[in-house]
């Protein structure tokens, strides 16, 4: 590839060498997992024998494909019921005989059905029940597809693709773009594997994404579609990957505009400097209350801070309502004339969120510029004149200055409502297009802190490096780079 | 008009004959007038023989056309050659002429031609060189046409309307809106007096004249036009006038939309609300040091004052150069993110000048978010992240957080090259599109105040009421209705 003209394969080579090393699960992991998969098997069909019921249980996910990682131990474990007993049926005694068969103690997680999690000798076993159904085509619950992903990938994987599908899903993690959650919204462990499909290597996977452009790329491995342009209509989505097993399926849908420009970016950073960083990141460095100070006085801006106790809920009904809510205060700043240079959210799922803003400056001039009618709008230009002109004979301090005219328009300069943001916030944050169980949340708790208030958080150490990350402003593999190595 | 409910025309009536009483010329006056005016034409037909040269000596303009106030005592004798001596004989014999026989002391002033103002027991009299030519289309300069007017008004003006032409020039000289010059961009005498003869009388006018819509009027008395929307085309000014002795001509061609939008809002509160306020307004109260401080304390807005020697250069130039001027400071200002809330000139014509503004702060944040080009632009991200991350790694402080990706783009907050407006001006006023003779005034001399800085302006009383008006914003003739009667 012409353009990279510092394309440096053995440098890469050795890269790629030493995240395989550090990530390929070893001969102990392979028969630990095997040993807990078959323990687990056992006890469910036991359970399943005396209840009556066929099912099959099947070992799907990274593992049976065998692209995980080391770090990764997440043994997925699906029992697949008959179509013909019904949904009921299986979010009921299903799941039922899933509880009664799992090692304990286990976690109940509700996707479209219940299914429970357990954590047995460092691995995260996820038992779920699903329909076994001929086609893909004929699936009842979005879990029955899984079975097929796994076979498809075991039918067309190459042995040496599955490490190279090891060192990219590290890549991504690295950069923050693995994991199809709404937290993420990025590269799912199957849509990792498709692009090694697609794309053969590691190598030529990232030279390839780092010409790809957002809403312009479609990858359809089985050749579904003719014509791409009618892939990019169907499914309008900054990146297009059409499911092999379901040619009615995206699965890049989950992945944003923001997480697909830099996978983008750090593909053709890697390429030009390659460097075992992107791959595992520094970690944030805590921030002090001298340093923060410090820097609020060098960059003259304004943070906020709004920390609540989140609501109770799956990561990512949580994560939505989170994302969705932080957009909708932004957006109520900009009204009031607030303008937020940067905004971001954080939480660790369970008893402690933020939304984190930097703003141009958290208090306004009282004073306000006004635009009111054209004088040639008699109707309009009377009810004005009649509101400001009272204003101002009964002494009321509204009107700051004017009414004149300018460029035809009536004009008027009038005392702003809120002009500190904390105030807006603290008296009016319930308009601010919340989500519904945020606006709950904050309603029942929470503090608005404002540049040195914010100093009192930085002893929470999870908290400190979320402040501290969102003041770099910076992805960290790109920190990797310009700290020089 | 059914829409003024509240038109109370004997109301009216009662206000414009106190104008009347105050504004129309005495008996005494127009003798006085007359004698000056034959005084001087002895000595100008005395100093024409002497020298051989035919030419006629009349009296042209308001006094001429019986429609002057009382306060505006402008005497215009027009000096009348043939057109056969030519540019060159009037601009140097014909204008020495009149320079021998104009009363002492007189002072030279240009136009097309030079032409002699001298003060005469209260009269402000001009003497003006011209060509006598057969009709308004053979005009040579365009003093040429003025004889027409006059002549024009003389012969279809009814005796009656010249009151009504008093009033009528009283009321927009009360609201600011009287005089083409470039300082005012108002209505000349002769475009009162057309609209006089369109209208009838000041009522008519002013109920008119409230219905006006910039852009969409056209008065043409003589009706040269028979489609409107050809002169609409033709001369693309937000009013205008055929002048009935050049139907090519736009008689408000001077007219800028503000000063007509002032007209048509004033015009129709006048009528709502009638008062001797709209053509005597109030004069402006200075301000203190403690109220401007309070002002300032309460707006939370910052005040700049640009003071200045301006050049020695004819009004008219002198104010188009102003304009041009504080316009090229307010964009310059928003190049540099510096928003402005109003601005304003002042200048008393000779040794003083201030460009006002009102800005919403003087000092921006260090911080400024810098977007970038977008990831799929491969020499422009290669363009933007060396320059960036070189000056990270370099440990430059310009770079205050940031490069990351923001909606696909590469984004990086810098730091501001200015964050003070008052040292940006300082050392680069220069770039902001001033036009020459003010650029070099400012390069020689210029105090830059900001805030309680400007205080020290108070002292002298010009200056003091210009800062109250700009301060104010409010036209005087609604300073009147507002502050109740």
């Amino acid at each position: 590839m012409r353009r990279y003209t510092r394309y440096m394969p053995n440098e890469i080579k050795r890269i790629k060498e030493e995240v395989i090393k550090k990530e390929k699960p070893s001969k102990e992991d392979y028969e630990l997992a095997n040993s807990i998969f078959q323990m687990i098997k056992r006890n469910l069909e036991r359970e399943l024998r005396r209840c009556g019921v066929k099912a099959e249980v099947i070992m799907v996910g990274s593992i049976a494909k065998d692209t995980w990682l080391k770090s990764d131990k997440d043994l997925d474990i699906f029992v697949c019921f008959s179509p013909e007993v019904g949904k009921e049926f299986i979010k009921k005694r299903g799941v039922d005989i899933i509880r009664r068969s799992a090692p304990k103690p286990y976690e109940e997680h509700y996707a479209e059905h219940p299914y429970v999690r357990a954590k047995v000798k460092g691995f995260e076993v996820d038992i779920v029940p699903c329909f076994k159904v001929r086609s893909p085509r004929e699936i009842i619950s979005a879990v029955d597809r899984t079975p097929f992903h796994t076979e498809y990938i075991l039918k067309n994987m190459k042995d040496y693709q599955k490490d190279e599908v090891r060192v990219l899903k590290r890549f991504l993690k690295g950069i923050g773009a693995y994991g199809a959650e709404i937290k993420i919204e990025g590269f799912s462990g199957y849509l990792v594997e498709l692009l090694i499909l697609e794309y053969g290597t590691f190598d030529n996977c990232l030279k390839n994404v780092s010409e790809w452009r957002p809403w312009k790329t479609v990858i359809d491995i089985e050749g579904y579609y003719s014509d791409p342009q009618r892939a990019l209509k169907k499914f309008n989505s900054p990146l297009i990957v059409i499911d092999p097993v379901d040619p009615e399926r995206n699965a890049a849908a989950a992945v944003s505009l923001g997480k697909m420009a830099e996978f983008i970016a750090a593909s053709r950073l890697f390429l030009r400097r390659p460097s075992l960083k992107f791959f595992y990141p520094p970690d944030i460095r805590p921030i002090t209350s001298e340093e923060l100070k410090a820097k609020l006085r060098r960059r003259g801006t304004d943070i906020l801070v709004i920390k609540f106790k989140p609501p109770q809920l799956p990561p990512d009904i949580l994560w939505g309502q989170l994302k969705r809510s932080i957009k909708g205060i932004v957006k109520f700043l900009g009204v009031w004339d607030f303008s937020v240079l940067d905004y971001a959210t954080w939480s660790n799922e369970k008893d402690k969120a933020m939304f984190m803003l930097e703003l141009e400056r958290a208090k306004l001039p009282h004073m306000k510029k006004h635009i009111g009618p054209p004088v040639t709008n008699i109707v309009h230009e009377e009810r004005f004149l009649n509101k400001y002109l009272k204003a101002i004979m009964s002494g009321r301090q509204a009107v700051m200055a004017g009414p004149r005219i300018e460029d035809g328009r009536w004009v008027v300069y009038i005392k702003r409502k809120y002009d500190s943001v904390k105030e807006l916030l603290k008296e009016r944050i319930q308009e601010a297009g919340l989500s519904k169980d945020i606006a709950l949340a904050l309603s029942k708790n929470m503090e608005v802190l404002v540049n040195e208030e914010v100093c009192k958080l930085l002893s929470d150490l999870e908290l400190n490096k979320a402040l501290a990350e969102f003041l770099l402003k910076r992805p960290r593999w790109l920190m990797a780079l310009s700290d020089g190595e």
